[in-house]
């Protein structure tokens, strides 16, 4: 563990600038306070003691309103909390944009904020940390996003490929042969596995599938308007979604077209929010248990921190049975 | 949890003839023994009494010599027992064979032997038992074995995928764009995913990859007799093995066929056995951490015990650059 004498002697200043540098002191250039957070990530210099105050982690939310129960986030920040707060840390909730991102490199950001290790949920393939991470020497685990080759970043997540699986046998269980894939737009690693994990499941449970029977977009409008229509005109009988707030989507315009669930089509969704217990019908979807995934992140950021470098660590995932799918319409199968 | 009562009164018997058929009395038909057990295991009876006896864990090894610290096997078992003895449990190693596996269900073995959970080494895709992990209710840790849509069963291994990119970055980085690939029988699931994952290594890579340049065999002198020279003819300057133990045999071979390495061929392995640092010449090789491994499948299976569902628990990989890797000769790249 590097001091703040190794950080002098590297810049060839004392003691004191590089303590005030550290605590921003108003009496040190900016360049100068630049060089010494530079030097202490590059040295391993982590500005904690023991005893002077409580370990901090940072957990970084994009696009997600961890504040409301009804949403994706919550619970995983809940079952976070539930073991690091005994555990002796204090978390800090950031919302992450690019602005920040392009502001300071990752590990600059987390020595400066003295975090100890740092979760990120939301993320998309374009974020500009996704590069810092390729390098970084924080402990850090990814929800949902995965990172090759560097030992001190975790991938957390349920376990798609099941998912995918248990759906589409589920749907062929029920008679389906044809069945169709409505996504968000692939600029998220969770949605590139998902379609991935769709074609797979198609082929392990002897379904046939081609290219155009998964279909993605960014915009909800374009999913319902003219995806929607293609997969029905298609011949699909069951469609399989992305994420549950698509699939409800699904439900409330089909409801609005005169399409009946599951009498015409059968609709299923993937990550069991509170809210699918009460749409209309309610949704068969894939479970992913948040409050779980929230203590697995925990303790993937907690053995890292203990120097056990997890590459990958997923969690079963379970089939919620609720009204959304039926056997195909006659005549359709 | 279920009673010895529950089973007598499940079956209609006295549970004195319940209790002596769990214990193999002599009294005892076989008939009536294997309907009681069956019942202990559809209830989901437990025999473990607090206080009684140890807890008991099993360790089922298939084709490793577990008590050669040069096996691959020896330092996951080390690592298993470095956690689970401390936490109270009893081991037993149990060599595996089909024999046992084709005389009794997998949950009927546990439920007889009281063990409480079970780790897997050295399975293959043809292994009985493997049917029975997709609907066991016995705790489970399987190495570098997947099972879907069965939440009492977990896969632990290292990250293949990221050992693959860290190789072929590697040998890409020495100038290498034509690499082979050869492997053991696709025959177990370690195979299949490494073979898999060598080609999206390649092109991550960026690096030319047809499937002529992966070759398999179960035999040792088919790879070395004909996939070597074929690979050899075909222009690559390196080869990749799925594991050291292959490795070290091409090493072997090529000394003897007066092939030079690295100067004619660069020969890269993946395991990081002990032996490694001795072959001639020390072989480079993508590490992975065996203690540690053992270490996790004990997390794992502890967690699979207290109720959390976890699907897949993958290490970090590491490149160890040793001497058998070098640049391409000239004129062949």
């Amino acid at each position: 563990m590097a001091t703040l004498e190794d950080i002098a002697k590297t810049l060839g200043v004392s003691k004191s600038t590089v303590s005030k540098a550290l605590n921003g002191a108003w009496d040190v250039s900016d360049a100068m306070r630049r060089a010494v957070v530079e030097t202490a990530v590059e040295l391993g210099y982590s500005r904690l003691r023991r005893g002077e105050e409580a370990p901090r982690l940072a957990v970084f939310i994009t696009n997600m309103d961890y504040a409301s129960p009804e949403d994706f986030g919550y619970d995983i920040l809940v079952g976070f909390r539930k073991l690091a707060e005994p555990a002796g840390y204090q978390i800090s909730v950031i919302p992450l944009d690019y602005k920040l991102e392009e502001s300071i490199p990752y590990d600059q950001y987390m020595l400066q904020g003295n975090y100890q290790g740092g979760l990120f949920l939301g993320l998309c393939l374009e974020d500009p940390w996704l590069r810092d991470f390729e390098t970084c020497r924080t402990p850090t685990v990814l929800y949902d996003n995965r990172i090759s080759g560097n030992p001190r970043v975790t991938y957390v997540g349920a376990d798609n490929a099941e998912g995918m699986y248990l759906a589409a046998r589920y749907l062929k269980s029920l008679g389906h042969r044809k069945i169709g894939y409505l996504s968000s737009a692939l600029g998220a690693y969770v949605y590139q596995q998902r379609q991935q994990a769709f074609f797979q499941a198609m082929q392990k449970n002897g379904l046939p599938c081609d290219q155009g029977q998964a279909r993605d977009s960014y915009f909800f409008s374009v999913c319902l308007e003219e995806h929607l229509p293609a997969l029905l005109g298609q011949g699909c009988t069951a469609i399989l979604c992305s994420h549950d707030t698509l699939a409800i989507s699904v439900l409330d315009h089909c409801r609005k077209q005169g399409i009946r669930v599951p009498e015409d089509v059968s609709i299923l969704g993937f990550d069991d929010l509170p809210r699918c217990q009460g749409t209309q019908p309610p949704l068969t979807t894939v479970r992913q248990d948040r409050t779980e995934l929230g203590k697995s992140a925990y303790c993937a950021l907690s053995s890292q921190m203990g120097g056990v470098s997890l590459s990958t660590f997923l969690l079963h995932t379970e089939l919620v049975v609720r009204d959304s799918c039926g056997a195909p319409p006659r005549g359709k199968i």
